[in-house]
C-alpha cells in the first residue's frame, strides 16, 4: 500500500495520527532550519514539514528532491500554527519521519501551475505534463461527471446505450468520410462514420425504443479554429414521439446536467422559431443572457434622399443602452470592425441619444431630429443609448448586424459565463435553395419531415416548408440539433423528388435505409448533442481543445505523438495500396 | 402523442381505462366473429380483441393488417375471460374502438419469433428485423445495463472515465493496426489502436491517479470464430496502488456487475498462480466449475515395460466420477476425440474403478491390479469411477488433457451456465521464450514489472521470473487481465536488454512513454476487460456475435450494409493512394 490518505483528505480531525501520502513535489521552501515541501496529487496538495526536529537523514534527503519528484512520505498530522484558509488542508501539516522516492524528475519544461510559464505548442506536446495542472485536468474531471449524469438520467428513462460500428460503409457523398483499408478485402475500404444516423434509425425500425450513445464521430476536412476530426456525440433516437415528446425529454438530460453537474437551475426552454430567431438575432444560434433585438426600420428611413439607405433591401438597427457617449473613435473602432473581411459591410451609421434628449448622427443631413425620434421609437432608445444602423441585402446585414450585437454583448459584458440561458430554436426550413447547383438541398438531412401543415406547400412554394427540426442553443451556442423523421416511403418519395434525386440515385444513395422502411418502421425523431462543445460551454471555456484529454492541432496532427506518421512499405503492400504523392510545384 | 402507455404496462388496476397503444402486430387470430391482435414493442406484448361488439369500420380494417404492421390502437381495457399466466399483461385486453396503420409491412424474410426460421445469413443480412427477436434484443439490454453498472461502480469509486484518442499513431510492431490515410498530411497515416496502452499509462503520469473508459478497440487479423474487427474494452488504470489494491477494487467492480445485472452473488475470488492452474487444469483460464483436476502420475507409471509412458516426459490423469461404465464405444470416441489435429494426442489411457474394487484398463497387459490401485489412490478415484490417462511432451499433454477435461465436464453437465466461478490467475510468467526468433517475448507487454523476489533472477534464469500480471478468469473465459507496470527506468532498461532491443530499438519503439516517464511517473497498475466476452457470458452465450448490435463475420465483412466496399477513385486521389492489387493466380 502506497498511501493512507490521498493528499486532499487530511483535515484537523486527523491530528495525531501516523499516515502516509504519496504525490508529486510541487514545490520545496527553504527557511533555513525549517523547510516546507507542498505535496500534490490530483486530490489535492498536503503540507510536509521538515523543522529542528526531523531526523537527519531526512534533511540530507531534501538535498536531492526537485519540483515533479514522485515521493511516498510517512509522518504525523500536526496543527498548522499559520493556518490556511484557500485550501481544504490548509488547518494541518506533516512532521516528516520517513521520506522514500518513487520516481526521479527532470525539471519538466514548463511549470506545474494553474498560471504556466508554458506555451500552447510546448503544453501540447508534453500534453501529459500540462493535464497534470489542476485547471487543465479539472475540465476533464467535469466531462466525466457530465457523461454519467447523461447516462444516469437515460438510462433511468428505459433508453438502451448501443453501440453502432466504426468501421462502417463510405457514402456516395461521404468526400469527407476517413477510410481505412481492409487488409482482408483487398482494394475495398471501410469509412468511420461522420455520425450513427443510419444506425440509430434501423435500432427504431429494430423496436428498440429508445437509443443513445456517446459516441466518437470523425470528420476529414479541414479544421476550422475549433474544430477536431474525431468528436464526441451524445446520440439519440426516439420511437412513437413527436417533436414535442422530444423536446421535453432533452430539455429534461439538459436540466438535470446543469443541476448535478453545476448545481445550476435553468429555466423553462423557451420555443423560438428559425424565422424570429433570424429577424430578432440575425443568427440561427441566438445568444438570449441579453436583449438587444435587431429591429427592421427599413420602412422608416427611405426617401430621405439618402441614398445608401434608399437603395438597401433591408436597414437594421440594435440600440445598445447606455452607450450614447462612445468617442470618435470607439465609433470608428466599431466601423473598422464591421468592414473587417468576416463581417464584410460596408459601413455603419450610428445614433447618439443625448441626454438632454436631441440625437446626433452620421447621416444628420439626411434625417431630421424627428424622423431620428421616430427611430428611436421603435428601437426603444432611450436618452443616453446608442442606436447602431447597418444595411445592404437582407441575409446578409442581418447575419452582420447579429454578429454587431454580440460584439457590442461584448463591449457591455452582457455575456456573462455564469449564466446560461437554453433555447430551443424550431421550425427551420425544411429546404435550403443552393446557387450554385442551383437546387434544393436539405437543410438537415433528406429523412427529416417536413410540418404536417406545410406538405401542400411542398409543390408550389418548396422554399417555405418548415421542418419538424430543432437545435438546441446556449449563449449563442448550438449544442445539438435533430429532427423527427420521415418513416412514410410516400413522403419520403416527395422529399427525394424536390431534392433532385432519380428514384435510381435515392435508391443507391439510400436504399439502405428505405429497404429497412419496408418492414414496419415506427414514427421516430432524434437530438444529438456536440459533447465537446457541451462540455466546453459548461466549463466556460471558448475552445473545444481544453475539453479533449488528447487534441489534435488544426492540422489534423497530434503533436505528441507525432501522428499522424509514414507506415512501412511492407504494410502498404499487405493492404495493396500504393502512394501516389503528387510533385510539389 | 402517439401512446398513452406501452404493450408491456397494463394490468388488472388498469381496468376500464381508455388508453393508446403503438407497436407491432405478433399475430392476428381470426377465430370467425372474434379476432385477437398480438401488439408487440420493446416493453411486451398487449392482446387487442375484435368481437361482436367492435365497430365494423375496425373489422373492415382487420383485413388489410398483416404480421409487423405498425399500427396505433385505441380502446378499453377489460379483464380477459381466459387469462394468461406466462406475460405480465396476461390478464387484460383492450377492446379496440380505433386503429390506424403508421406503417405498412411487407412480409418479413424471416418470422420475428423467439424460434424464428430465419438462418444465420439470412439474420444478419436483416439484421435489423433479427434485432426485433426479444431473446436478440435482451441480451443487447442487458449490455446497456452492464455498461451502466460498471461506470455507475467506477465513477463511485473517483475513477475519471476519460476518452482516447481513436486517430493514433501506427507502430513498427503494428502490424495488424488498421490504418487511416490522412488527406491533409500526404502520405501519412493514422493508426485505430489495438488498445488504449500508451494513452492510460500516460494519464497516470498525468496524475489522473485513476482512469477508465468503456473503448472501442481494433484489430486486423483473420478472424477466429468468436473475434471481431472491432471489439470493446472496458479499461482500467490506477496509480500508487499494488497488486492487491488493484484486484480488490475489480473484484468488487466484478460482483458489483453480477450483483446488479443479474441479482447473483459471487464467493471471493481464489487466486491461483499460474503455474498451479497449468498443473491442475491444463489451461492459465481454469473452469473451476468443477473439480476433475489434473494429476501427474508420470512418476507411478515407469519401470512397468510399457513403453509409451517409459519414454514421455509427463503421464496426466483425470478421475471421471461415476463413468466406470463407459461402453466401448464411448471410450473409442473419446479416444477419437483426443486424436483430432486441435488436440493431437496419440491415444488415451482408461482405467475403470469397477464396482466390486477391480480395475479394468487398456494397459492391464503392464500393470497389475496393484499398480492400478495406487493410481486410483493418487487420483483419488472411487469404485465407479474411469481414470483417463494421457502422456507426452509435457505442456502439451498438460494443455491436452486440459481440454479433455473440459470435454468431460460437457458429457456430466458439470458446466452449468447459470453458475459462475470467477477467480484470479496470478504470477504468470513475465517472458515466454520464442522457438522461431530464439529469443524472449514479453508474456503480456514489455511494461509488466516482475515480481520483486524474481528480480534477481533476471540476470540467470529469465525464464523463471514471475511477473506482476494477472487474469480475471470466469467459467474458463478470459474475462481481463493486466498487471503492474513497469515504473523505474533502470528496471525498464533491463527488461528491453532480456527482451534483445539495442538501446536505439528501445527507444524507436518506446522512447514516447519512455520519455514521459522522466518528468515524475507514479507506480501504477491496470487491467483491461473484454466487454464483449464478459456480456456474453452473463447472457449465458457461447458466442460475442449476439452481444453486438451490427457485427461483422469471420472475413470482417457486414453483410447488412455489405462493407467494405469499393470508393471512388477521386477519394483515392485526395488521398494521394493507387490501388495495388495482386493479380489472382
Amino acid at each position: 500500500m502506497y498511501r493512507t490518505h490521498t493528499c486532499g483528505e487530511l483535515r484537523i480531525a486527523d491530528i495525531n495520527k501516523e499516515i502516509t501520502l504519496a504525490g508529486w513535489i510541487q514545490r520545496i521552501r527553504d527557511f533555513g532550519g525549517m523547510s516546507f515541501i507542498d505535496l500534490r496529487d490530483r486530490y489535492g496538495i498536503t503540507q510536509l514539514v521538515v523543522d529542528e526536529n526531523t531526523d537527519k537523514t531526512i534533511v540530507e534527503q531534501l538535498e536531492e528532491l526537485g519540483r515533479e519528484f514522485v515521493i511516498q512520505a510517512k509522518g504525523l498530522v500536526r496543527e498548522r500554527s499559520s493556518k490556511n484558509t484557500k485550501i481544504p488542508t490548509g488547518e494541518i501539516e506533516i512532521a516528516l519521519t520517513e521520506i522514500k522516492v518513487l520516481s526521479p524528475s527532470e525539471v519538466p519544461p514548463f511549470t506545474i501551475q494553474d498560471d504556466t510559464d508554458g506555451g500552447d505548442d510546448l503544453r501540447m506536446k508534453y500534453r501529459y505534463l500540462d493535464l497534470r495542472r489542476n485547471v487543465v485536468r479539472k475540465n476533464l474531471v467535469l466531462r466525466s461527471k457530465m457523461a454519467h449524469a447523461v447516462r444516469t438520467y437515460l438510462n433511468a428513462q428505459d433508453f438502451i446505450e448501443t453501440e453502432t460500428p466504426v468501421l462502417i460503409k463510405s457514402t456516395p457523398e461521404g468526400a469527407r468520410d476517413f477510410v481505412v483499408p481492409s487488409r482482408m478485402n483487398p482494394g475495398e475500404f471501410y469509412a468511420l462514420p461522420q455520425s450513427p444516423q443510419t444506425f440509430k434509425q434501423l435500432l427504431m425500425v429494430a423496436g428498440f425504443d429508445r437509443y443513445y450513445q456517446i459516441v466518437k464521430c470523425f470528420r476529414d476536412e479541414d479544421l476550422r479554429a475549433d474544430r477536431q476530426p474525431e468528436f464526441t456525440q451524445i446520440d439519440c433516437e426516439m420511437s412513437f414521439v413527436d417533436q414535442k415528446d422530444v423536446l421535453n425529454m432533452f430539455e429534461g438530460l439538459t436540466k438535470y446536467m446543469f443541476k448535478e453537474t453545476l448545481n445550476v437551475d435553468v429555466d423553462d426552454f423557451p420555443w423560438m422559431p428559425y424565422s424570429e430567431a433570424i429577424e430578432k438575432y440575425g443568427s440561427d444560434k441566438p445568444d438570449t443572457r441579453f436583449e438587444m433585438l435587431i429591429n427592421n426600420i427599413t420602412d422608416l428611413v427611405k426617401g430621405n434622399n439618402f441614398v445608401v439607405f434608399d437603395s438597401a433591401e433591408y436597414v437594421g438597427a440594435i440600440c445598445a443602452k447606455g452607450c450614447a457617449d462612445y468617442s470618435r473613435k470607439q465609433l470608428d473602432g466599431l466601423t473598422k470592425w464591421v468592414q473587417r473581411p468576416q463581417i464584410g459591410a460596408k459601413g455603419l451609421v450610428y445614433v447618439k441619444c443625448n441626454k438632454d434628449g436631441s440625437f446626433k448622427s452620421s447621416v444628420d443631413k439626411f434625417y431630421s431630429q424627428d424622423d431620428l425620434k421616430v427611430w428611436a421609437e421603435k428601437v426603444d432608445a432611450k436618452a443616453g443609448d446608442l442606436i447602431l444602423v447597418m444595411s445592404g441585402e437582407k441575409d446578409h446585414i442581418q447575419g452582420a448586424i447579429g454578429e454587431l450585437r454580440l460584439e457590442m454583448g461584448n463591449q457591455l459584458g452582457l455575456r456573462d459565463k455564469n449564466i446560461f440561458k437554453p433555447l430551443w430554436v424550431v421550425d427551420f426550413p425544411l429546404l435550403e435553395w443552393d446557387e450554385e447547383s442551383q437546387r434544393f438541398h436539405a437543410m438537415h438531412h433528406p429523412f427529416t419531415s417536413p410540418k404536417v401543415e406545410d406538405i401542400k406547400l411542398m409543390d408550389t412554394e418548396p422554399g417555405k416548408v418548415r421542418a419538424n427540426a430543432y437545435d438546441l442553443v446556449i449563449n449563442g451556442v448550438e449544442i445539438g440539433g435533430g429532427s423527427v423523421r420521415i418513416f412514410d416511403s410516400e413522403l419520403q418519395a416527395k422529399m427525394f423528388k424536390l431534392l433532385g434525386f432519380t428514384k435510381e440515385e435515392a435508391q443507391a444513395q439510400f436504399g439502405f435505409l428505405m429497404n429497412a422502411f419496408k418492414y414496419g418502421a415506427p414514427p421516430h425523431a432524434g437530438i444529438a448533442f456536440g459533447f465537446d462543445r457541451l462540455v466546453s460551454l459548461f466549463a466556460g471555456l471558448d475552445t473545444i481543445r481544453d475539453v479533449i484529454a488528447f487534441p489534435k492541432n488544426n492540422a489534423g496532427r497530434d503533436i505528441m505523438i507525432d501522428s499522424p506518421s509514414v507506415i512501412a512499405e511492407a504494410q502498404l503492400e499487405e493492404l495493396n495500396l500504393k502512394l501516389d504523392l503528387k510533385e510539389k510545384e
